[in-house]
């Protein structure tokens, strides 16, 4: 049984953040967060597929399989750290080593994340005064998980988190974690940046595993615009504070921690998409009744990531002409002849399509359907019995505004 | 030497076309057009692979396979005949059978195309109509390409026609053609709609070998949203008129024919991307310095489908990193830190990434550069010798705004 508490990374035993203004960014923006486990944990990582990796991605691969352990996270917005070279993987080896200091933790057990504008180097010296800044005040008020999310954020409106609570061997275990990502989200492993943090005890191998496994369903599953950047990373720390028998295998209390990690990434999955750059609505796209898991995954992101159908959700237009185009060039087979497709928010549910053709539906009512903060369309392809949705969101005005003038 | 002429698809000898405004569209628009040989001609196409097919696509696989000669094309836009079972196909059968009884020309001989909204039924009885009116009209005007050509617009701004001659066994060969195409443009085979009259005498076999070949150079290297529509297609009529020896085989009067189709389609490429919906300039990648024509491929195709390289072009920002970003999720393997890249236009060329890294570059003169109607990056990935380019254009508010209200 999983359950939502409030909070983010914080909520977990034996976790500490914050966030800070640096001065990295313009104005008085937060520009840098910290995360520490006041013990040390276990690390798991997934990372962009992107061949361009920024530095910090490239340092987090050597900690996650590498290190004996890890116990922090610092994190900048406002530049990106991606291409910019050997000089870059030194800046992000100089941030570790300055949290280290800081922390009184080797630098091998920093994970190390940036966002932003790529091609510039970092502004070390107003980073390592931050490092000194944050090391100082962490832990210091109550919403400190808040400020750490809020940190990370760069063209987000809204600061992620997520908390969940479950029971594993009569413990109870907390997984929460906070994210960011509002454009170049289409991400091949993970997306911008998330971090999760739990108390559970699992070892280093089930937790990888289990976050490997998630974030096909998860961050995999979500688009703002098609690009996967090239910072993408999800983190995670463990640090077993909850005291439940470590978990090193397969059975009830792997699956109990799964089922709350799941929460905890799904949740955070919907706030990116649903905050995606210049969007008006969260556009899920759930295809049911597939052959297999695989074809219900590619024929469901394929609808969110279809520009048209986005700009016609936009314009609460129900062309679903569209959405069987873009199911129709997705790469999976399916018969176009057998399609049901509805559209479905707080509106109501309204049968758009019946085996391929128009069923004569109330364009009035579909619009306001399609008028909701949350839009959902579900395609059956009457082939099986396998699932999947994706994620993504409307494409706006908005969008083309922000990314015509980003660096700007 | 393949010299460019006037005029479209009536300029290869024997060929005659009109465009109307039949009644299928809101207003006084053109919006059938018809093609015709005075002789049989052989064809060939090359179709959309998107699992929707359209119905004309369908019946054009089935003229340009199994037909002993084709003879005319009928048009018509508004109306896309896709998602419209099996009375759709019985519609397109009709449209070939009234073309074929006003010509004297068996149903079979006449190729069928329909762009525009998807999942309406056609207004047979307005098609039938027009079909009449353009028998009766074809080849009374000298515009007549001009018609045609500007009846099977959609959202396009301009009319799309190319023609060129060249000589093969001392006869003069004229090779012509117009396309439409504006949204839902990232073929998979061909694009919406092109139609390639030529008077070369050339056979079947070759024929269809010579398109099948230039399309992967052409048209499946334009992207103007990352839609592959269910209605793509490139027909080609030749029929022999230039009294060359029949060209059955490779050698030089076939290569003379590949240059003179590729001069047609690369031009008719080009304004379809340069027409894309809303945008404001015509956006060429070209990669050099691939170890395979297929990664060069990959790659510059990568750079003109990315939504915020789009973005960055529409607000002339050099924000190169997206464009690195882009080449890096391509699915192409290279080094990024030997990547040079080059802006391009009439104001002239910058170098602003060598070796993967920013070279310091004047952003007013990448601002200036990036103004123009037609820019261009080069990327240089010193693996080898090959090149490709790819055409698309920027992303505008006007496309979203087209885009969120088409069907009104």
């Amino acid at each position: 049984m999983v359950q939502a508490i409030n909070g983010g990374v914080t909520a977990p035993a034996g976790f500490l953040a914050t966030g800070i203004c640096a001065g990295i960014k313009k104005g008085s923006k937060k520009d840098m967060a910290l995360v520490f486990s006041t013990v040390p944990a276990v690390s798991a990582g997934v990372f962009t597929t992107n061949v361009v990796k920024a530095a910090p991605v490239k340092w987090d691969k050597f900690v996650t399989e590498e290190s004996a352990f890890a116990q922090a996270i610092v994190v900048n917005s406002g530049v990106a750290n991606a291409c910019t070279g050997e000089s870059g993987y030194k800046n992000c080896m100089d941030m570790a080593a300055e949290v280290g200091a800081h922390l009184s933790i080797p630098a091998s057990a920093v994970l190390v994340a940036s966002t932003g504008v790529i091609g510039r180097p970092l502004p070390m010296d107003i980073i390592k005064d931050g490092i000194g800044k944050m090391s100082r005040c962490l832990g210091s008020t109550r919403d400190d998980g808040r400020l750490a999310a809020e940190a990370i954020m760069t063209t987000d409106t809204k600061s992620k988190e997520k908390a969940v609570q479950t029971v594993i061997d009569g413990k109870t275990v907390t997984v929460a974690g906070m994210c960011k990502g509002s454009g170049m989200i289409h991400p091949n492993m993970a997306t911008m940046l998330c971090f999760v943090t739990t108390d559970a005890a699992i070892s280093r191998e089930m937790l990888q595993k289990a976050l490997r496994e998630d974030v096909v369903d998860t961050f995999n599953m979500i688009s703002v615009d098609g690009d996967t950047s090239t910072n993408d990373s999800v983190l995670v720390l463990a640090n077993g504070l909850a005291q439940n028998e470590e978990i090193t295998g397969e059975g009830a209390a792997y699956d109990a921690f799964c089922e709350a990690l799941h929460a905890v990434m799904v949740s955070l999955c919907r706030k990116i998409a649903g905050d995606g750059e210049g969007c008006t609505c969260l556009f899920e796209a759930t295809v049911v009744g597939a052959a297999t898991k695989e074809q219900a995954r590619t024929l469901s992101k394929s609808i969110v990531c279809s520009n048209l159908t986005k700009a016609a959700i936009f314009g609460h237009d129900a062309n679903w002409g569209r959405i069987l185009c873009a199911m129709g060039y997705s790469g999976a087979e399916f018969d176009p002849e057998k399609v049901d497709l509805y559209f479905e928010s707080s509106a109501g549910k309204l049968k758009i399509v019946e085996n391929g053709m128009d069923t004569g539906y109330s364009e009035e009512k579909a619009t306001e359907i399609l008028s909701q903060e949350t839009v959902r369309a579900i395609a059956d392809i009457k082939m099986g019995t396998q699932t999947a949705t994706a994620w993504g969101c409307d494409l706006t005005y908005e969008y083309v505004r922000i990314n015509g003038d980003y660096r700007s």
